[in-house]
């Protein structure tokens, strides 16, 4: 069922590639899996890591300094790629905001992205069946977090999942993505004109239509690039205060949008999930 | 002085790359350091942590994990690359064992290296001016370790200069680069036929010379696929053994010769070279 691409002893426990053939997103799929072997050998709750813009899975396995952390929680870690990819899949290379390493982590309903374009339905079925299949997981435990594109993919699907997800957080999430300039363009082009469609792959519009979740933890850095254009965390403020959603939105000082700042406060997001798939 | 090519503020110090013109080598270099900021503004000490082959400043400053424990300590980090580079700088593209990435820590004596491959003064005096000059840098008390062709690069060089470093540690070493396949080439190309010349730049011959050092930490993966052919620590063992240099050397079940090995021990290392520099 999956091709393993390789593997490596680290912080105790084994850091693996593998490829499967998707049937969601009718192509070859590549992800990362961390397995813990601190506690007997599972099965080990999941923890979903989803990747922003121009992601691979490689990004976060290399830069992300998630091992020690969830070898010492016992945690399985999970990082999808962004999008489909292959010689049959339609992109636009000189685009980075749209195509390959754009999923947004939504099922794209108009040509030519819908054959390949379904993020939504590869982490929310199809890779999970693998992660069951393959690994010692214990499904009845996961949660979801991710960085920009990615904390848009974990806070949109928990909204729609909170039966699936224990917890969930966010490094730096795009929060209203029907609004931003840097999703929109993609969103019209995997969804169509119709922008009520977009509604359903937007924070802050799921919680606006009524979906809810059990709280949110959410780290921005106030010297993040795309701070004012692009995430704009207030508009999440607003909208979890409106709805009740319990939010710990933590400005952090100077820090900007990439994996130095992820890499800083990712021991304390598997600590705070750890607390939550166990409790 | 130096150019600051990048600045990220990640686990509470600054993570940066600079360049500068290398009298040394005779081209830019690039290096990248990281300055902690948990005691007050320094100084603090150094530690060196010198690549392997095919690596720049940037492998481990992405995948080395290092920079909690280094800001936890308060020590700075000083990663440089492993070899001139540049239009000027002579090279063999397809050739990853000499030339641009396998500068092997040695001053080349040959044509067409001898301009610009003069790695060991680099780092002995290049590179230590420039450090003392811009960061907040405390540089009697330094420390030095590294991976593979920077292993070798840190124990030769803590042989020689046993006054300049307080300790020295190293992630599967390259111990005896005389006599291992993979750095003959290049040590005869950058030091000429006279082997006896390339015994200054061999940790074995070193010790066997009569070098000394307070004693030496090595980590070495069991599952390392150049452990037979090109790393052989037990080289190591014997001549530390003969000399009555204390070795703690951990062979580590399972692991292998990737930064997923590095990044595993990193913070124990850290800690080791801390306890030392703070002595």
């Amino acid at each position: 069922m999956i091709e393993t691409v390789s593997t490596a002893r680290s912080h105790g426990g084994v850091q693996g590639v593998y490829t499967h053939a998707s049937k969601t997103c009718q192509c070859g799929m590549t992800f990362a899996v961390f397995t813990p072997e601190t506690n007997g050998g599972g099965p080990y709750p999941v923890l979903w890591f989803l990747s922003g813009l121009t992601c691979t899975h490689a990004n976060v396995m290399e830069k992300g300094e998630y091992r020690k952390a969830a070898s010492e929680h016992g945690i399985i870690i999970v990082c999808p790629d962004t999008s489909p990819r292959g010689a049959d899949v339609h992109d636009v290379p000189d685009d980075w905001q749209i195509g390959g390493g754009a999923g947004f982590y939504l099922d794209a309903t108009e040509a030519p992205w819908a054959p390949h374009y379904a993020m939504a339905s590869y982490v929310m079925r199809d890779l999970p069946a693998v992660i069951q299949s393959e690994f010692p997981a214990d499904m009845e435990r996961q949660s979801i977090f991710g960085h920009s594109m990615g904390g848009h993919g974990a806070l949109a699907l928990a909204l729609k999942s909170p039966d699936r997800f224990k917890s969930c957080s966010a490094f730096a999430p795009i929060v209203s993505p029907t609004s931003a300039e840097w999703s929109r363009k993609a969103f019209a082009a995997y969804l169509g004109g119709n922008e009520a469609a977009w509604r359903a792959y937007d924070t802050v519009a799921l919680i606006e239509d009524g979906k809810r979740f059990r709280e949110f933890l959410v780290d921005q850095g106030s010297a993040d690039g795309f701070l004012e254009s692009g995430l704009k965390p207030w508009l999440l403020e607003e909208a979890c205060a409106g709805a009740g959603i319990p939010l710990t939105l933590r400005m952090q000082e100077g820090y900007d949008h990439s994996y130095f700042f992820i890499s800083t406060f990712m021991a304390e997001h598997i600590a705070w999930h750890a607390e939550r798939l166990k409790g």
